[in-house]
């Protein structure tokens, strides 16, 4: 019979593995030297040209309260044969490293660090997976919401999924990544509590069903409720629910602000037509018509294809679980290590699929703006004492076909990414969920559309500067060499 | 500028229309009108002949915690329109239903009630989004484990999710739906310490990295570590890994337990081909050999097809996120309420879409097993106060080709649905876990092996009682009838 305990901290969120490794780490004598890890993705999600980076609000929460609770020992010390002198170590364990990252709200790529994390070896690798599963969920649901927010354009886009997340967190962090891709206001009201989303929803079937007449529920509703979107589909859309909306709204007139209604299931290119036409018939041009229902951006693109008048989208299950491609992929990968005598040395890891390789070393991301135009001509990653801003001409290359390459001149290099925690002090101060929107906007305005339609985009550069493919190339030679040699011969 | 809450509460998890509803409802002071609802799915996941019940001990715990904090209250009284008196009331609102529901670990169909809710309408109405966003993932999750288990078969299944897993709540109670599934074991530690699910878990590639040697990062592990399981993937497999795992497990010998090596990457068939034989030829016949890498129930098929030599399975993405298709899409249905005179009525919800067509009334569901044989012959549902279980000659017919149909004469009729909360009052022992996985076992074991092929199984039955499809029948022409008169010619 097992023991059971309070879920009271998060340092257990992690695999059994890093706990292993750092016992090992610990035994050696070497958990306390300093490592750096970088978090990045490798492959655009859905075919998109971009994705937006969120996840950062919730990470810095989770490392600044890092630490195991006396149940986390006791349960470690119960179920696991851990010696108890690092049982000791690991009660004392805090998170006391240096942190940068990208904001939330920046447009990210595939193979560009996203986070660097630099401790101690035991501190950097016991917060991967915490780190991983954060960043990973909210990421991937920032940038569906994003390229659905792209197919909407100006009409309203709500956040519906919460019934369909995977599991709580994900309803509640994902509607908060939704509104920083774009999306207006969310169902979920909690959501709306935590982060300050604005909250949407007006009333389902089951109030129809209640008070079995669809009139009558309206009417009752709007006894109730100044603004009232109806929901036309309980019974039949057209020969019921809309002439029920209008006969409502037209005997209430003024004391309600009759806003529309909603249709949630049928032919919605055929039936917001003829809705609308109804809407428009009954004198009520200005009633908005929202719609939802299995929606993602292939249906939005179809609908408007096919002149659907549908002026609010509703985004469930699709959107909340990124229903197409549901996770990012993002890895975390150790790319220096402190040596026996206090260096830093630069690690790889090689593969034999080429895009697993890592790239080695310290290394800081810039984006190159075109002071002529204003827009991004790629992403440039730069050792981390290299300072490509002090270039009059800077050669961009692509890191795999390498002759593919551009000179800039006119050109401004901004690094992403920023000090967020140094020596474990908090040195962001957290954004506005708003600003981290609109900083979404400002920065697509300053990508070519090439890259933000969503099917078959222009691929947007992500470059290695000379050194740094320089610095990869050694690293992989290296091992190379070593791996021929035969590691076992020694 | 929003003012920002602690989060403190799960009574707001709940969609903005479900408390815009209770307040129609109790200005219309019909809120406490006993409302019965129904927790259903209406299509099986990824084609699979049955689906498996989880998430019933965190929905009870959802249950008989709910209550509005006052936080929730002053949010909702900062940001809504709410009258002052329509708060109080939701102040003191706690959950006094009473709810009968499948055991986690139920064999479950589409079209079948998982949990039947009967309480005030606003009570039933406000429990909705969270109940469906509990079970949802982790039926869907559990389904899932058990599919692959299903290929999987005897040898060990591991879930290694957590960082691709939606969120943190995904990580762990994914992790449990794994292993009500049938999976052995989980990475996560916090899953391990919450539900007592046993965690694996040896080393990773930064392990390797960090010493920047395979030879003494195994040898350094293995000082630290009696079971050693070495992961060979880091450099290259066959000339490197299994090598040096070979090498430290001979200087070793008996001062470690050299359980075997980790696959994580390549051409997992040749791979484990080969390293057998290394294996083999080393002396170490014992050792097993894991493999990880995208694994779901269609590539590990492969594998045993072309003779893989696996011994252990660590899923991750594929299981967690449940990725061919990360929704259950269950929905939650009025299925009657109270009228003016204290009377219970059926209410149904009719589609242009049959299948979304709602079973009006209160049922109750029977699995039919064929006494001979101890199979189940399918799901009978019937009316609350029908006892197909005195009957000789049992008709069960499909409720869609009504002609498809037969007579079951010795069969046991076992009722699925199990009180679980009356008044409010919890009246269910949760069962342990690993007998919640044993339960699974048994109910598999009475389905025919039809029924659980992973590709085009049996349709399994899911049945109405003749009584049951009457009612529903008869409710469907009341509506029709309605309509047809038009809703608003009154």
């Amino acid at each position: 019979m097992k023991k059971h305990y309070d879920d009271d901290g998060l340092a257990l969120h992690t695999d059994l593995y890093q706990i292993n490794m750092i016992q090992t780490y610990w035994q050696d004598q070497i958990h306390n030297r300093k490592a750096v890890f970088e978090l990045f993705f490798r492959k655009m999600p859905f075919g998109n040209g971009y994705a937006v980076f969120a996840g950062l609000e919730k990470a810095l929460s989770y490392l600044q309260k890092f630490a195991f609770t006396s149940s986390d020992i006791e349960y470690l010390r119960s179920e696991m044969s851990y010696p108890e002198e690092f049982l000791s170590y690991l009660e004392k364990l805090k998170f006391t490293g240096t942190v940068k990252s990208m904001e939330e709200g920046e447009l990210v790529f595939a193979n560009e660090p996203l986070i660097r994390i630099e401790a101690t070896l035991a501190e950097a690798q016991l917060v991967e997976t915490a780190l991983l599963n954060i960043v990973n969920y909210q990421t991937l649901i920032a940038t569906k919401a994003s390229r659905i927010k792209q197919v909407i354009g100006d009409e309203q886009a709500l956040e519906f999924g919460s019934r369909r997340a995977q599991e709580m967190d994900a309803a509640i962090w994902g509607a908060r990544a939704a509104f920083i891709g774009g999306f207006d206001a969310t169902s979920n009201v909690r959501a709306g509590k935590m982060f300050g989303i604005p909250v949407a929803g007006t009333h389902a079937h089951a109030m129809v069903q209640a008070y079995k007449d669809e009139y009558i529920a309206f009417h009752k509703y709007a006894e109730s409720h100044l603004d009232c979107v109806f929901l036309v589909d309980t019974y039949d859309t057209l020969k019921s629910g809309v002439p029920n909306a209008i006969r409502v709204a037209k005997e209430l007139g003024d004391k309600i602000n009759f806003k529309g209604i909603r249709l949630d299931s049928g032919d919605l290119a055929y039936l917001s037509k003829e809705a609308r036409r109804m809407l428009d018939v009954a004198g009520f041009t200005k009633a908005k018509i929202t719609a939802s229902s299995d929606l993602d951006e292939y249906t939005i693109m179809n609908l408007k294809a096919q002149g659907a008048r549908i002026d609010t989208w509703g985004i469930g299950t699709k959107l909340i679980t990124a229903y197409e491609q549901p996770a990012l992929g993002a890895v975390y990968k150790l790319v220096a290590i402190e040596n026996e005598s206090g260096e830093l040395t630069n690690t790889i890891k090689i593969s034999a699929n080429p895009e697993k390789v890592t790239t080695p070393g310290l290394k800081r991301v810039y984006r190159i703006i075109n002071t002529m135009n204003g827009k991004a001509e790629g992403e440039y990653i730069a050792m981390d004492d290299e300072n490509p801003g002090a270039e009059e001409r800077l050669k961009m290359f692509d890191p795999v076909h390498t002759y593919i390459s551009k000179f800039i001149t006119c050109f401004e290099a901004r690094e992403l990414q920023i000090p967020v925690i140094v020596n474990g002090e908090m040195v962001y101060e957290l954004p506005e969920l708003q600003d981290i929107q609109k900083k979404l906007e400002r920065n697509l305005d300053e990508l070519w559309s090439e890259y933000k339609r969503s099917l078959h985009p222009e691929k947007y550069p992500v470059d290695l500067s000379q050194k740094c493919w320089d610095t990869k190339m050694r690293c992989i030679e290296e091992v190379k060499a070593k791996v021929s040699e035969g590691f076992n011969d020694k």
